[in-house]
This record gives C-alpha cells, structure tokens and sequence, in this order.
C-alpha cells in the first residue's frame, strides 16, 4: 500500500476532489474548519481559564478529527457547515486530553510550542482540561441534528474510552509483560475510537443510517489502529525526513510498542539475556542498532506489516458496505489514509 | 433564624416529615440514595481508574447535594427513585470536583481519609476525575424524564460554572485587593450554583414547570451563599465543637473572606497599618485576637450577618413563589436549612 505523504496531501486530493466535484477538498474542510475555530468564543471570565483554551485550541495540527467529522457529514449531506458544531467539539474533546496528558507526562512542549501545563501551572491546566471536557458536550449538543442523542452516546462513550486507554498505557510503562492482545486493545481506545467516533458522529449529524454510521466508525477505528502500527514501524525503519523523529526513538526509551512485544514473544531463550541486557544499555546507538537486528532475526518487520495490512483489510471492508455513491467510497478511502499517515 | 444542627436534624426532620406525610424524611432520602450509590457500577477496566472512583463515591458526607435533588424532585411527583440517576451525576460531578481539587490543593486527607491523588498518584486522579465527569453526564442522561434535554442544559452551565470558580478562588489567592461583589461571585459560582442546580435538576426530572424549577435555582443558590457567609462566621466567632474546625483558622491563613474583605474596607487610615503588620505576624495566637477585635471594632460580624440574612431572605422570596402545597414548602425549608448548616 502506497502512503501518501502529508505534503502531498493537499495537492492531489484537491486535483481528485476537483474532478470528481463529490467532496469539499482537504484544503476547503480545513479552512471551513479553521474559520469556524477562529470565530468561536470559550467564554470570558475568567481570563486564566479561557485564554489557554484560546491558546490550546490554536497550537495548530493537521486538524485529522474533525475533518474527518466533517467528510463523515457530508456524504450523507452537502451542507457541510452542520457538522461543524460536532467537528470543534471533537477537536475541543482532543486538545483536552491533550493538555491533562501534557501534565501527567510533564511534558515541556506540544507541537513546538510551550505546554499550557508549563506556560500556566498544574492547577491552571487541570481546570482548563475539565472546562474543555464540558464545552466540548456543549459544542455537540449545539449541533442542528435530529440525531444529537445518538451523537452524544457515542461521544461520551469514547471520551469514557479515551481515558481508558490512556490508563492501560500508563500501566504498560510499569508492568513485566505486555500482550499482543492487551497492546491492540491500549490503542484501540487511547487513539483510534476517536478516529472511529469523529467519522459516525458526522454521519450521524447528517442523520445517516446506524449502520452507515458503525460502517464508518469500524472504518475509522481499524484504520486508527493500523496507523499506529505504522507509527511503531517508521519509528525504527522510517527516516528522519519522513517523521521528524529520530529512527529508534522507542528502543531507546524502552517502549512496549507492537514490534518490541511480539519480539519479547518470538525470542529464542538463548537470546533472552541479551535483550535483557540491552534494556539497560547506556549507549544508545549500540541499543538501537542491536535491537534492530533483533527485529530482523526475528522478521518482526514483517510481522508488524502484516498486522497493519489486516487492519487495513478490516477498514476496507466496511468502508465497501457503506451505502454511498463508490467515487465518495474512493476520496474518503484517499483521504483517510493520507490524513493518517501520521496519527497528529 | 435558628439554625439547626447537624445530630438533630434527622431526628428533628422525621418527626416533621412523618407528621406531614408530605415528603420522605431526611433518613429515608439518605438510605434511598445510598442504596442506589452501593448498587452503582462505574466500569471495570481498567480497575487503576474505576477502583479509585468506587474508594471516592464511597468516602461518605451528608449527601446534601443528591438528597437536595431528590427533595427537589419529590416536590412535583412521588415517584421519587426516578431522580436516583440525576442525584447520582450531581454527586459523582461534586467528587469529580474533590478528586482534582484535592490534586491543586495538595491534600493529604479528604473526610479523614487519604485523597485519590495520594492514595494512588497524581496522572491517575487526573484521569479519574475526567472520567467522572464523563460518568456524571452518562448518569443525567439515563434520567427517565421528558426534560432531560433542560436537565442537561443546566448541568453543563453549572459544571462550566464551577470551574470558573474554582479559578476565581485561586485568583484571589494571589490577588491583592478583592471586593466584596467579586467575593460573592466566587462563592456563587464555586458552590451556590451546584446547589440550586441540585434542586432544579431534581425538579426537572419530575416534569416541573421552568418557573418552579427557577425559584427552586435560585432558592438553593441564595441558601448557598448565606451558608458560605456562615461558614466564614463561624471560623471567627463558632466554637470547636460546633465547627470541629479550629476558630480562627482562616485568619492564621490570610484567607480571603468576606470579614476580612470587609475588614479591609472598612478601617480608617491608622488601622491600615496594623492590619498589615498583623497579616505576616507569625504568633497565630496574637493574629487571631487582634484580628478578631478589629473585626469587633468595626461591626464586621454584624455586617456579616446582615449579608447573609439578605441572602437568606432572597432564598425565602423564591421559595415562596413555589406552586407546591404550603407544607411542602415548610419542610423543603427546615431540611434544606438544617442541611445546609456546613456544607459539606
């Protein structure tokens, strides 16, 4: 499967968009979405609650969910603008998570800039996340959908996941072992039910059948965990230039990524030692490259690839039951896929 | 006006109520609710968050927030177990509330207990806390009331309102002027707000008009802000036994409160002086009494409770203008002022 780089991205979807005249191009959902964010009011007082939010909400990103909200609407209905209260209360819910786990993780920056965490201070942050949490319920029920109850079950239930996740990948960092199973089920609810959700609640705005609607979250959910498989591949096999983060990133934080599990599940015993050593290794470029040919021994490149393609097969499946005309099938497919090249 | 004390108001309550016939008693409310909250599942995995949800739903307190909602909703219908999930939300929302204030406070102890963030640690009393207010919102939702849509309305509004106020509080502590305006409305909003909102939700829930639910609001509101009133009374001039809080404990911590902002702008030129003095001295004993006879000097108690007694009388007002039978009324009265002594 070819990936289409995000640079690319624009481009070619608006020479497709264009041709087929089926969807807004990528650039009209975003500017769509990015003037609709610029126009919303948080609240006013007080100032050291709302300007973070101001602040969070324009850090910027690819903006993945809620344009994906946004496609999600519009093959169902083209007056796109109605899906917009559900798009920024999709990406209020994400910047929320963003900034309570920028705290817990004691991070400095986000997206190249300073956290709110560190900008304000902790209590600051905490607040600011909880009174998104809330606006972000507000933002959906402002939504003009018949369907607004059945959008906030969906939400609430993924925010309840979302947590979730976020627990059971704070746990792995403590715990001995980690299963393929339990490591599919971390990413599953920490990132791609939100993908799954962003794509049926704009379904369901546009008043799209429940079965359309799950289609399309079972598309979205799939794709969200290939894509993470993705992002543990490219980590140790990607580029400098392709992802911006240096190859062997998680080896050398001992991260329990997919490739790291399923190789600490394939190894022979006489190997055992040597991973063990190399979990403490200070020198990081003998860490790396020696896991590397771990990885390679033990084709777990291959293994990981294969996972990632059955994800992807899982997606296209539903995205083919959906009962929309095949060219929207076609740019939705194109779309997703190079939107999350890299999950934002 | 007499004010009721905590161990006599069950028994005072049900003899008043069993007199009646009217509403349930005090007892009956409190088993109603407790019941309910032993059989509430909040989820299962993973237990690192819902273990700690479960240890804090269960610290115990009045409940005043949830009975508040029962009585409020018992006024209009007896089939009073269908508030149980709106009072159920108001109290997980209130200890969604504790667990991240007790992280910004560094708390050690809550009800004589150890805090989630202490008993676990801080990245997992975020997350509880989130997912709390998530399960809050579930639990609204489940309500089986034609009004859930209004219901929801004022919870979102009042949950935003309380973080504002939270915020306002931290605010002061840094602050070095607040006036007695921008005092009552961190009060309002930090704890008021929940209560006339308890009432109201709890009023919706049994199909109440808006105007009964609104004097309802606001009758709890008013109630709110004369018991915060009393609470600062009380830390100057209560006893020990009374309060089980030392007297003289928000002086010893330069709190801001409505004495002593009122202290503030109260005293001539040459008392300036001493009161600055008086705020970095550190012999608590001497602060305490010096502080308390300027507070004797310049009316500051009677003041205080001329405050509240406004308040209280703006609760009365709204109260009355209730269309529920008289001996409603006297009882929702008695309760609701007996609960309130501290709220807790």
């Amino acid at each position: 499967m070819v990936i289409i780089g995000m640079k690319n991205v624009s481009s070619l979807l608006s020479t497709r968009f264009n041709k087929h005249k089926i969807l807004k191009t990528y650039q009209e959902h975003l500017s769509l979405f990015l003037n609709h964010l610029a126009q919303t009011k948080y609240g006013e007082k007080p100032k050291e609650l709302y300007e973070p939010i101001e602040y969070m909400m324009q850090l910027g990103g690819k903006r993945l969910r809620p344009i994906l909200c946004l496609m999600g609407y519009e093959l169902f209905d083209s007056k796109t603008e109605n899906a917009l209260p559900a798009a920024l209360a999709i990406e209020v819910f994400h910047n929320f998570t963003l900034v309570h786990d920028d705290i817990m993780d004691n991070a400095p920056l986000r997206r190249g800039k300073v956290t709110v965490y560190q900008k304000w201070n902790m209590p600051v942050a905490i607040l600011v996340g909880d009174l998104m949490m809330i606006k972000a319920v507000d933002f959906i029920r402002e939504s003009p959908s018949k369907q607004i109850n059945e959008m906030l079950t969906v939400f609430l239930a993924t925010a309840r996941e979302v947590c979730e996740g976020q627990q059971l990948d704070m746990n792995f960092e403590t715990q001995a072992q980690v299963c393929l199973d339990d490591y599919i089920e971390m990413i599953t609810l920490k990132t791609a039910v939100l993908i799954g959700a962003s794509l049926k609640i704009g379904a369901l705005a546009a008043d799209a059948s429940i079965a359309d609607a799950n289609h399309l979250y079972e598309f979205g959910k799939n794709i969200g965990i290939a894509f993470q498989i993705q992002d543990d591949l490219l980590d140790c096999f990607g580029n400098d230039s392709n992802t911006g983060k240096q190859v062997g990133g998680d080896i050398a934080a001992n991260k329990k990524t997919l490739l790291y599990i399923e190789l600490l599940s394939s190894v022979h015993k006489d190997d055992r030692t040597l991973i063990e050593t190399l979990s403490s290794e200070q020198n990081m470029e003998i860490k790396i490259q020696e896991t590397l040919k771990l990885y390679k021994k033990y084709q777990i490149k291959a293994f990981a690839e294969h996972q990632k393609q059955q994800y992807l097969d899982k997606a296209m499946l539903h995205l083919n039951s959906l009962t929309v005309k095949p060219e929207m099938l076609e740019v939705l497919r194109e779309t997703a896929l190079g939107l999350m090249e890299r999950i934002a």
